[in-house]
């Protein structure tokens, strides 16, 4: 990125994956990239190659998060450098393939977007992540699709379940996406915008006994209210025999992925965030 | 059973098992059983003995529905003769193990009363499932069970989560079942009653390509909608470019089990029902 007048330049966005199946058991994604390895038409945009990819076949094939360990935490620089070949688990192998094929990481040959299609049991809604608040193309491009009618009432989905409603929200959001990055390449200008997002703070455990043992649940108040305010003494935990735990911090916070199914293993009953409007600044094609 | 004046007799129900677990990822029941091992006292009822039991505690332990085969379809006359010990499915080894001490199925050893506490990703709600439309003792628990003001508003759970409203409705639904046993063994008459119930009729699958793969969701309209009706030239199923498909049978069904997530390898997007209302004779101790 360069900057002039304040309008941050890019490079065209002309290699784009679709990942979908980095957790075998999350459908939407799973249905959707294969679903466009079949007829690619609806990902076709004018000077993009758009390339749909399962990441974990396997896990998909089975139905599950993941088989040795989870690929969406294997990118990492030991693993991605690691030797072993077979010996090592499959995730890793599979994410120093992913490595190979659109990386390498933060080369200059890696690919320009890549987007990594998840669902979650949480009642999130769509949810779009973003690694840097100073990355002003992805900023850009959130806004765009923000802008882009994303009004649409999605539930939490189980996994290995296909909602039909989260299946065609993760579609509206692919579509303004790619058709984000086909203006931006045409040379489209994107004026200056503000984006509002909630900045990840602290992941909170359920309550537990001197084993480990869990003996907590989400509080019903707290269930389902990913997104809103959680206000000091606000009932956060309800234990096996009834007792109501309270929310002890100091200040207001916005809880999300409350009660993820795949988080009890990570021990992470939820994540607070904070609510921040980010500056997004002009951007144009280089 | 015997009958007198209409008044169904049956023997004492003494010995009460409680399994949970039976498919390891449905939480609510692994709780309540984890729960109750450590401290039975809630589930103590005069003249009753009542055994929490995890029927598959390798699948509990993984967080899977099983390890080899669904221990909830395992219970049949040849797997529980099969000989063969540790070479067979784990899921085959320990029903041969639950019948041991439980069992043997349908002798005059087996125990009287057992509650298999499930969950599932569609939205039943609290459901109670019978074997048999006849059983005139299951029958006048079912109806006391609902008497019992059982209203709670639960949804769906998904595979791995634990909801504490649905938590506390199961645990509700054992009191009752539980106080019922005990009246019972104390020589309570229960008077006849009607039940409303919903009958098994059909398996529907998903519609499919040649290859055998789902080409369609379960409509929005009719996903949730366990047990509301579902008549002739209804939405239900849409396919992934955009057609609906709809109820082509010859009457009105009553749809349950919609989209839960463990059906998909059992070839299964919704179960049909009718509605049937069932007389139970009164009962009382022989």
């Amino acid at each position: 990125m360069s900057s002039y007048n304040n309008t941050a330049r890019f490079s065209e966005a002309r290699r784009v994956a679709i990942f979908g199946g980095t957790h075998g058991n999350e459908m939407s994604g799973v249905t959707l990239v294969n679903l466009w390895m079949k007829n690619s038409a609806e990902i076709k945009r004018k000077g993009v190659e758009a390339v749909p990819f399962i990441t974990n076949p396997k896990a998909v094939e089975k139905c599950t998060r993941y088989v040795d360990t989870d690929l969406n935490r294997a990118f990492t620089p030991e693993n991605l450098s690691a030797p072993g070949g077979d010996d090592l688990p499959y995730e890793v192998q599979r994410a120093q393939e992913i490595n190979r094929i659109f990386g390498p990481k933060g080369s200059p040959e890696a690919y320009d977007v890549i987007f990594d299609l998840h669902n979650t049991t949480s009642n999130m809604g769509c949810t779009l992540i973003l690694e840097s608040s100073k990355d002003h193309f992805n900023l850009q491009m959130m806004n765009y699709i923000k802008v882009g009618d994303l009004k649409m009432h999605v539930k939490a989905q189980p996994q290995g379940v296909l909602r039909s409603n989260i299946f065609e929200a993760m579609r509206v959001i692919l579509k303004h996406a790619l058709d984000f990055i086909e203006l931006f390449n045409e040379g489209v200008e994107f004026p200056p915008c503000t984006v509002e997002v909630f900045r990840v703070l602290e992941r909170i455990d359920y309550p537990r006994d001197a084993n480990g043992n869990i003996i907590a649940m989400v509080h019903p108040n707290l269930q389902d209210c990913d997104w809103e305010p959680l206000n000091p003494g606000d009932p956060m935990f309800q234990t096996f025999d009834g007792k109501t735990i309270h929310y002890q911090g100091s200040g207001t916070v916005y809880p999300t992925f409350i009660n993820e199914a795949a988080y009890y293993e990570k021990q992470q009953a939820f994540i607070t965030t904070r609510r921040e409007t980010l500056v997004a600044s002009a951007i144009i094609k280089a």
